[in-house]
């Protein structure tokens, strides 16, 4: 039967994998700094099942009436991977704000743990009308 | 003063142009077959708004209850194209139907008449609910 | 310990799994067609891996001096699936030629067995030439 | 005549315009904030051919031995913008180091100065075993 990737959290530390694909590297076979931002967003997606807060209904929730948009992102790109690649992306949750998250992404490669890439995603909590506005408390709790 | 691409409607043909970008190849520096798709839908928006069909109005338009969906897509890939190649796209509406339209695109190098890429894009106009449904009348106008 | 998707080859059908990502929509929150041609290049991928033909060698080998592009796609989109949602894909050979092989994809919701979409790709087997030339020995078997 | 997007650099300043394409945005319509670190890879791109520096020979080049890969980006998104929307972009380079160049991005809407995002890049030198080098010397002077 197959199964979907399993993603783990201990000590804080959400432990996912993810595979360079096809369409996932520049033309010279490296992967594309912005492939690395979209690995962030899947280590988020995954990070928040894991704590019962499924993304569908977390980056957006019209009933409870607030988002969570990424108001911010950084990354840094220290040794190429390729095509291929098995990449570990290991994921804590930096600091949670009244009215923020931050995530923090480290990348390394299938074995060996010399960092190919780092980054960071700040999300913010804001209200229908694009204002900011308290996490709500089941998120900040469970992100705690 | 910067300027977007003017695409032209000459004697049905619509034509435009796409820069192959950084992530549009695959690992060996050729187009992946998935761009052309991404370049098509670019064509079709770029069409209907020749037509004085805005593309944000067009493909789903809740004020007068229809969708238009890509319900079928077919590609062929003739000749390699590469990263910063410029590639020049005529599309024609090959087909309208009652309650679908077909696209037809071709792709060609900058300078030179060597095929590239063809292909197609059938949309089916919906109705809130997902049931096919009869063009609007405006659109099957602008589109004959 | 996180473990990559398991995909599994029964009767010469692979099974695998795709989950809807957050940049894989439309604005409307609907599978952009464009996305799944990205995962039945996914499905190939994990495909030639169960095979023992790695893709990072199969798409193109310069030492044996053959790649294999994607000279052909075909996809009909018949119910649409959502942001979030986990489709399973069902992969089948569906035909090998002395050049060519003929790769076939369904796209099942996780529960139920109405077609989300399917579609076909073709890939041709070329010399460092760009032209047809027999599929290398041991990828033909493999593939029959 | 089909016409590609014209660049123009003005004190320093370079501007282009990017539309918001349908796959470019979050389930919800709101532009994914990897898009815009795509379409500040197209800035670049479109400011390094402004420069007489075609991005096929910049971002690698092997006969003059060198290549120029990102190494750090950082955006802030600090309003929604959505699908169709025509984006300004201003680009500088905010800094020309020996080894490294960082570039500067600005999101504006079509009309208006309201900040919609901001950004920057760092691309370093490179030689063919991957270690820092000192950028050449006619791209130093392109740039400064």
């Amino acid at each position: 039967m197959p199964i979907t990737p399993t993603a783990t959290l201990k000590n804080g530390v959400h432990h996912t994998e993810v595979r360079v694909r096809f369409g996932d590297t520049d033309p010279y076979g490296i992967v594309y700094f912005v492939s690395y931002f979209r690995y962030c967003h899947r280590a988020i997606e995954e990070y928040l099942r894991v704590l019962g807060l499924p993304p569908e209904e977390t980056f957006k929730n019209v009933p409870e009436g607030f988002g969570l948009p990424i108001v911010e992102a950084w990354g840094r790109f220290r040794r190429p991977s390729r095509y291929g690649d098995l990449l570990r992306v290991e994921t804590r949750i930096q600091e949670v704000r009244d009215k923020a998250v931050v995530f923090h992404f480290e990348f390394y490669p299938e074995t060996g743990r010399e960092l190919v890439a780092e980054g960071t995603a700040t999300l913010v909590a804001i209200d229908p009308d694009w204002r900011a506005r308290e996490l709500p408390e089941r998120i900040k709790k469970a992100m705690s």
